[in-house]
């Protein structure tokens, strides 16, 4: 009597169904990254690549290859939309009118492309190579990592029967709930949804990013930020969050001829920046090449940006370093931001928002572990949800080898000799081993 | 695009969402006291009371007495419908071809009425009075029971926001799904569905359902033996699960004139009973007026009978006291049945399946915290959930009082001087005061 004849001819003659479904489904730094690109480095040529960190899991038998060029031709044949370009011209970003100028907004409706890439398979890995102008091959990043992800997690979702499926997303929903709960008795939290690129689908992120703001955001409080998704902040009414990545330091340090000139390429990044941006928008990064070194060098005036982020290095030990440069050279930290992203969870989003209640602005980029904690949920007990740490990184900038150093050691990459030359001209004293688990 | 203008029109215009959809929406074991009923006693006039126990639940705040009747006269305009008549003629149950007779099916399908009923509102409580023909008041029971069950959960749902409804019922399957994996650990366990009256609602019990035939009947096992609800029985292709009642000695009590033949109305029944049925069908419920005196009393056929249901007696004294009983009468316990009902929970299921396990052949009769378990479930904390204990019991039969001492003394329930009576033609040595839950 109520069958949908149509819905059910539709689903059943179904094509593709695909995982980007718009240019907004990125973080939003990519965008505030490729105005920069665009406006300083219009012509600079770039490679980067795909690689799974976690050897163990052999991709290839998970994602077909034929299958991921179909989700990335999709992507390459979607273009801006009308409505996406009005919002990004007129929405005010960090409490900022016209953060993007006419002349970017105008080549990205028109002119924006996507570069080539190529997908190779090795020893049951997956590898893909990008190519071409760096504000063509830039936005890949976050397209690529979260379609691997989400194929990644329906090749997983195809093993389980109905029932299955079912008690899979109740214990993943429960999970979440948990959490929220536990964030819902710490006053005055700041948390932001940063899982983009390692979600288990496009949807549970937006279910997550849902859930955080109806139960965090009420009577008034604001405990729930925004989302680095631009996509979801745009259809949600959400602060789309987010700055600067290392592709920048590591683009700049590449070109650097010779090494006075490579170490003060994470100062000229800065420079640039403010340049284009002011405000909350300037958070620098300072572990590309270790943080201790960066702020023992860092000229005056960095210290009057408005906060950093952590990435690489323990928080509580990046923060109490943040703090006590800043109070040497005269600045109040409690004016200053300190932002956490590498694989937080909800206790360690507690543990520092309390240890620097007080002493600086704490804010938490909660990533994975919102978008894609599916641990202990399968209901035959397998761990075919769990996320892999899949990373995009520059390969070269006009030819010649990029790469980080950053305050983890085993976050380190690049060729061996480049990497000595590195750690003769930035040093290695602040590299510590914190686990890495995402 | 794809908007359903029908659905949408029909959603929004909704006169009645029906609690019971369905005639044979009710335990197996009400059909066949039915026939019972119709055959030996069909001019027997009796009265029925629907108490809530949980005093301190006022339902009458969460349930609107109107709209009670309305569903109530939806059951009223009810009919066995034709296919639901062909499946009774001719399914086998237990194992039996035609355990119903033709004339009882004619007699359903065209002649079976619900009767009358008062409902009242005193100090925040409902109540419901049924007076009629025994065939007529009987069936209401487990209508009643089920509808005033979902209303309440209608009304606790009605105060959730839509994300609210998603985080509960997400946490209920996960707790299910919990249980499951308990069970699953256990070889040759026997589990039925006994969780129709205090049910969270009819889907939910047919989730549950479905959940466990499922999960627990894989490779040619067969943990899950069926269940009390004949609707779902039909529905899914299990077996119906359920013999008999309280009500029935209940009534014979209330009918017998002196001690000698009250007394002996507790064996008369089951003199009936095998007239009518037998086989698996010959369980008996000994705990009406205490399980020792029962016992102590039986002629010796009632030891040929198939086995014994626990309904008031902690299961491990009454299962003892069964397997003692049944070996001085020479019989081998081993082929003999023991079904625990009364508020068992996965883990008095696993232990009395493990106590009993190669002694006598034990089944569980999984009830309400089955089929509405929602502890700690409320997204908010609130309590609103609980099941209340709610009974629906004989009051009299042709104008005689009607009520049972069981083997808990606060099950017992009548007028003080027969309850004196009684207790003095059947003793009360062998009552106890196990808790109870639901």
């Amino acid at each position: 009597m109520n069958v949908n004849f149509a819905e059910r001819a539709h689903n059943h003659n179904w094509k593709l169904d695909p995982i980007v479904r718009s240019l907004l489904d990125t973080d939003f730094y990519k965008l505030l990254m490729l105005q920069f690109i665009w406006k300083n480095f219009p012509k600079t040529e770039v490679t980067s690549e795909v690689v799974n960190r976690t050897v163990s899991i052999r991709l290839a038998e998970r994602i077909d290859a034929g299958a991921l060029r179909e989700q990335m031709e999709h992507v390459r044949g979607l273009r801006f939309r009308r409505s996406e370009m009005v919002w990004l011209a007129g929405n005010t970003f960090y409490g900022v009118r016209s953060i993007f100028e006419p002349a970017f907004l105008d080549w990205l409706e028109n002119d924006f492309r996507l570069s080539e890439y190529q997908i190779t398979e090795h020893e049951g890995q997956l590898t893909l190579r990008f190519q071409g102008l760096w504000t063509e091959v830039t936005m890949w990043e976050v397209y690529v990592l979260s379609m691997v992800s989400e194929m990644k997690t329906r090749w997983a979702l195809s093993h389980l029967s109905e029932l299955e499926l079912d008690v899979l997303y109740a214990r993943a929903k429960t999970r979440l709930w948990d959490k929220i709960e536990q964030l819902r008795e710490v006053p005055d939290l700041n948390i932001s949804d940063f899982g983009t690129r390692r979600r288990h689908s496009f949807l549970w992120q937006e279910y997550c990013v849902q859930a955080l703001r109806v139960s965090l955001n009420q009577n008034g409080t604001q405990r729930f930020a925004g989302t680095s998704n631009t996509a979801l902040a745009y259809k949600h009414d959400l602060e789309a969050i987010g700055t600067n990545a290392h592709e920048l330091p590591m683009a700049l340090a590449a070109m650097a001829d010779r090494d006075a000139a490579l170490r003060q390429s994470q100062y000229r990044v800065l420079e640039l920046w403010q340049q284009s941006y002011g405000g909350a928008l300037l958070v620098m990064l300072p572990d590309t090449f270790g943080t201790t070194q960066f702020l023992a060098g860092a000229p005056e005036w960095v210290a009057d940006w408005t906060g950093q982020r952590v990435d690489s290095k323990d928080p509580v030990v990046a923060g109490d370093e943040y703090i006590a440069w800043l109070m040497k050279r005269g600045r109040d930290p409690r004016t200053k931001r300190l932002i956490a992203s590498d694989a937080l969870d909800v206790d360690d989003i507690v543990r520092l928002h309390a240890n620097f209640r007080g002493r600086i602005r704490f804010s938490a980029g909660w990533g994975t572990l919102l978008t894609n904690d599916f641990r202990g949920c399968h209901p035959r007990g397998e761990d075919t949800f769990e996320p892999i740490s899949l990373v995009c990184k520059l390969m070269t900038v006009n030819g010649r080898p990029a790469f980080k150093l950053s305050d983890n050691s085993r976050k380190s990459m690049g060729p061996a000799d480049e990497v000595e030359r590195y750690r003769r001209v930035f040093g290695s004293a602040a590299v510590d081993g914190a686990l890495v688990l995402v």
